[in-house]
């Protein structure tokens, strides 16, 4: 079993599994014990429409943090930052990151800069320039290719795009592991990809694929030197599920080894691989247990129709929640067999 | 597997394992889906001396109910409440309570009714009238004995004045299954329990034991009668732990199946007995632990000298949070075999 002490800090929901939920029974699972600090308390997920309950105040999240400390209490292994509603709050996890990397170099902190997805931000822009501030605090970001554009103000559009893009994250901003947790396999980068690392010939072409790219640097006297891509593609499952990227950030930091002595990224394409199997395969649970509910339960996502009766997408998103607790020996798993990751050879060489 | 789910209203800390963080990770491994509310979101727990963090107001409480019930999210098998800061708040505890069993009289509600220990009380007397109107909604309590006192202004001094408390929980307040947590096995207690419920004689005659003491009503046309007591005692470990009751009653929760067509209190028997096991093998874990740490962690309890040092105090609790992680083992035990309670043949006869 894994061993250590996680300090996680995200929101909760009452109901379901985002933020928190999805994170910290995992990790619990896996052996870790986690240290939560609530930046929200929420009844349910912002996906349902409707949603009651309060946000952390800085000087709130400030209050327990420093608590914390006062009674030693502070001295966690690995940090987690998901959700953080806010730039003053988030102001306040920058400043903790940067006491808890000072203190202790050698913490894990996995940082998933949750900004928006499929093109739109759901922060507040502000946010951003803060988020830039952590970057160089991390070991491991796990931005999905959203907020990759966002924080380096690369559109990827082909591979050279999507080199400049990693280069950026590396080199100006110092992180020395980055995950896009997932990126649309759209042509440009199918045919960018070496053939090993492309889905198999033959298969169903309508079938769609999220490829998640997993890119490490090694330390050089010049800084983090871009070094080592691995990629893996995943059948996408249709529809709008909640908590997966919160689900597999946790579920990275709780797989990492750190790399010292060994072939470089082969720690964290390990840590990515254990994850990716495990996330895709707790959402292949929550898709087949959706489908055994009446209709009325899995309507399919439609704006317009949920716009006019909103009880459609409540139902929808209550029965498209994690099954977390139902596959939990997915998660408890050891090592995952049948998810390797594949290296990009040559990636870097234009 | 067990499953279902259970509506969880108790404390959240970030560090350490009472309220919340003590109930919710236990019953997830035992796989029941767990909605979260918390009433507070401390630190740590109190018995650290300092803490920081915010209670959840009564408006803010009521605002997460609200939502959950609107998005039909407030539909639990079980409920489980535990401390609740202030008779406000308790108060939109009560009335939830009052709707979930008006909707559902299958409900199984286990009330912890948090009051103090020790002959000492730390909530506010306020709360009293407003935890006896909730007892009648129960379907289980687990108060440890000096609750029992202060909800049935009985002293228990002998047996004729604990079957006068038992009674007046059963009777007055309609509870229909009462676990005393614990209580001291002190000469009255002793003298009084059938010999198939003590100690083993000849055994260490200096070890400190604690009872607890199961009492299951049957229904009849006159209301529920009392009609099964079960007790089982536990050596006292020595030392303070926190969030020891928290565990117990979430597993007394999760292990409880409603009792129709089976011997009166045998599923309440054989709830406690697998709670009092798995709760004892975990705090024998936890002090285990707590031995193996330097002495400057893990110095006795002595408030004078905590007064002085503050810290002492600090890095006792510290050392003496539960191991549940690495005890969930012992949480996800299917049934222990040794940990029978045995009947108390004859109590109720005077």
């Amino acid at each position: 079993m894994l061993k250590g002490r996680i300090l996680s800090i995200q929101s909760h929901v009452a109901f379901g599994y985002v933020g928190g939920k999805a994170a910290v029974f995992p990790l619990q699972c896996l052996g870790y014990d986690v240290d939560v600090v609530n930046t929200v308390n929420f009844s349910n997920h912002t996906g349902y429409g409707r949603f009651g309950g309060s946000r952390a105040t800085a000087a709130e999240l400030g209050n327990v943090l420093e608590n914390m400390e006062k009674n030693h209490l502070l001295q966690p292994e690995r940090l987690l930052t998901g959700y953080i509603p806010g730039s003053e709050a988030l102001s306040v996890v920058l400043s903790l990151a940067q006491k808890l990397t000072e203190n202790n170099p050698e913490i894990i902190y996995l940082l998933d800069p949750v900004l928006g997805d499929s093109g739109k931000l759901y922060v507040s822009p502000d946010v951003i320039p803060i988020y830039r501030a952590m970057l160089p605090l991390s070991t491991i970001i796990t931005p999905n290719w959203f907020e990759v554009e966002v924080l380096t103000d690369v559109q990827m559009t082909d591979v050279p795009s999507l080199r400049r893009a990693l280069k950026i994250l590396h080199e100006r901003y110092q992180v020395p592991n980055v995950v896009i947790s997932s990126i649309p396999l759209k042509p440009w980068l199918l045919e960018g990809l070496p053939s090993q690392n492309r889905p198999p010939a033959g298969t169903d072409t309508n079938t769609e694929y999220l490829l998640c790219i997993a890119s490490s640097a090694t330390d050089t006297t010049k800084g983090p030197q871009p070094s080592a891509v691995h990629t893996r593609h995943v059948p996408w499952i249709p529809g709008y599920f909640s908590g997966v990227g919160d689900l597999f950030s946790a579920l990275v930091l709780a797989h990492f080894r750190s790399s010292h002595g060994s072939t470089p990224g082969s720690h964290l394409a390990h840590a990515v691989s254990q994850a990716l199997g495990k996330t895709h395969a707790i959402l292949k649970l929550t898709d087949e247990y959706a489908t055994t509910l009446p209709e009325e339960d899995r309507l399919p996502t439609d704006e317009e129709l949920d716009q006019k009766e909103p009880e459609r997408k409540t139902r929808r998103m209550k029965g498209r929640e994690l099954r977390l607790v139902q596959g939990q020996d997915i998660v408890r798993t050891a090592a995952l067999q049948d998810a390797k990751m594949n290296p990009w050879e040559g990636f870097w060489e234009e």
